[in-house]
């Protein structure tokens, strides 16, 4: 077993051993801080619209049509397996999927992003939010089996999930937001309404991340998208709680995970405080130093997107600066280091620079 | 003279006197360093779209318009200040205005932001860019003097810039862009280009500082709207040697000058090396961290302006806390505080909201 707290013989773990296949290739090594034959690298949407063959195979089909379409994701979410050769491969997902599973009426536009019928802001509404149940994600859970069972058993398969306070952010706002404001004025205003309603949300994250889990994702990765537009203070009183309720469920736990905010650089230290294995860093904090902001963790990150655009010579020297800095953080105590980006893949990104990125990560650190 | 290294008999120093009122008020106390009788308070974007009687002039007159015609620019500049009796007024202006005076085909496009007819990617673009010459700036010139002709004097009134890499991102992406990659792209690949073309912005923001210190403006901000979105190595060796460019400038350095970029918490001990009296926060780094950040400047914020839509209770609470954090870097060795929001006021802000903190701010230090 991956992580040895796990008795093999408890009913969680038969439960999820059912499901899946021993992997324990690269990535599973390196964030269970065992080590690994060279660095492990993936890439946040790495499945998705920068791939040729995902923008064809999507053609007809809406964002939430094709994420509760097993036969779908499963194809999308090993396109970049195939293509690039990373060591893991991530659930297709999106963000507010466990909501719609709810069945919350939301709707992911395209070129906006989710948008929610009757944004969240009373107590009526709050109410108002149905739970998830477990049987409204099987389309999932027979997604993740699919790939399982395809999956090199070398190559690991992350479970996906967004985190309460980027939820709750779309349910409040009613859509993407570059300010929060509805968000910040409830949780500031009425902050008894808002630890209802983040823990509700909670509890329809972990119902969709222990699903996953129980179907045979062999880690998770809870993305915080937009928990860098918080202070520190605001984030540990009124965020941090409702993100370490979702990992300390017994099922979620029973496997890696890695909690992730694009510009959480100020926050780094409470996101490792939440019940993670790994902490992911966007390109503003460099690994070594922020091995010292998240003591004892596995770092992942933190090639800018952006530098996928440049020319190799640059985006070699950045990979190789970015591994000298992973390396700089395990000796500063830092138990291992997934490379990764900062950030999502662009929608534009050449894909020969994604598959370039990933041999020379294997080139350098030895495999 | 507000700063004492400027003797008031050169040639710099009677051009400004020759426009200006003696004004030493609250904000010019407080930015050099010599206390005032109370903090002073101001808003980035008080000045727009949070007050009726500016959309209501506005109506039929584009922002490049307004922000060309002296007369409703002196009138914009002056409504937040007969409203809230702010410590300090701000030029009505933005961030691209510079470009359009030069001959960039540039226009703003309301719920966009500024779009640029031909994004700048190659080296004949960066050669064509034109210089920005002091006679295409007479109109904002104009603005001025009838702006110091009506304000009082112990109100400041505070010129306005973009730095030249928020100007560069808009000239290179064509827009307003999240990710920057085309700009960042440029910058790793072609450096020498990329330093070309900050050191042509470099000019043409100070142009633009200049003539409005020629003028009679009391001091001066650049926002370096963007540059959050850099690590501090990159801003290090590729943006901050062209803004220091700038506030070096002789005559733009006859004032005090304030430096501020959003999501710069990483930043801030290099931006204020550029040569700036005053460092802007925004509301992820407390004012007394930000101390220890930017040894030896005035601080500026940092109030997050969603916080400006929650109840008064919690609004007040947040400025009393910013308050005691401003007192502790104060303690810490900061030389002053200007009371700000950590960003722009937003669209939908109620002013009354804005009125009230100024009312609050001005209590609580004395007024």
């Amino acid at each position: 077993m991956l992580n040895p707290s796990v008795d093999p013989d408890s009913s969680i773990a038969s439960a999820r051993a059912a499901g899946r296949r021993p992997g324990t290739g690269p990535y599973l090594q390196e964030v269970s801080g065992t080590g690994s034959p060279h660095t492990p690298v993936w890439f946040m949407r790495q499945a998705g619209r920068s791939l040729p063959e995902y923008r064809e195979l999507r053609v007809g089909t809406t964002m939430i049509e094709a994420c509760f379409d097993p036969d779908m994701t499963c194809e999308i979410t090993l396109q970049p397996v195939r293509r690039h050769g990373v060591d893991a491969a991530i659930l297709f997902s999106d963000i507010v999927i466990p909501l719609a599973a709810a069945g919350v009426d939301i709707d992911i536009v395209p070129g906006t992003g989710p948008v929610v019928a009757r944004p969240i802001r009373s107590e009526a509404d709050v109410d108002a939010l149905p739970e998830l149940t477990p049987d409204r994600v099987e389309k999932i859970q027979e997604a993740v089996r699919l790939i399982v069972a395809e999956l090199d058993p070398a190559t690991a398969l992350i479970g996906f999930a967004g985190a309460p306070f980027t939820l709750a952010s779309y349910l409040v706002e009613g859509g993407p937001s570059r300010n929060h404001e509805h968000t910040k004025s409830l949780m500031f205003s009425r902050p008894d309404l808002w630890n209802t309603l983040l823990a509700k949300l909670s509890d329809i994250t972990t119902v969709f991340l222990r699903a996953q889990v129980e179907a045979g994702v062999d880690a998770v990765q809870l993305f915080d998208s937009w928990a860098g537009a918080l202070s520190l203070r605001d984030y540990r009183s009124l965020v941090l709680p409702h993100s370490t309720a979702v990992f300390a469920d017994e099922i979620v736990a029973s496997v890696p995970r890695t909690h992730f905010g694009v510009g959480t650089g100020e926050l780094l230290g409470a996101m490792g405080e939440a019940g993670v294995d790994v902490v992911g860093a966007d390109w503003r904090v460099p690994l070594d130093e922020a091995a010292r902001r998240v003591p004892g963790k596995v770092l992942q990150g933190n090639l800018d997107p952006a530098l996928l655009f440049a020319d190799r010579r640059s985006l070699d020297g950045e990979v190789r600066r970015i591994l000298d800095e992973g390396a700089r953080a395990r000796e500063q105590g830092a138990p291992g280091h997934v490379f990764n980006l900062g950030h999502g893949v662009l929608p534009a990104t050449d894909p020969g620079a994604v598959t370039h990125v990933v041999d020379l990560v294997h080139e350098l650190t030895g495999k």
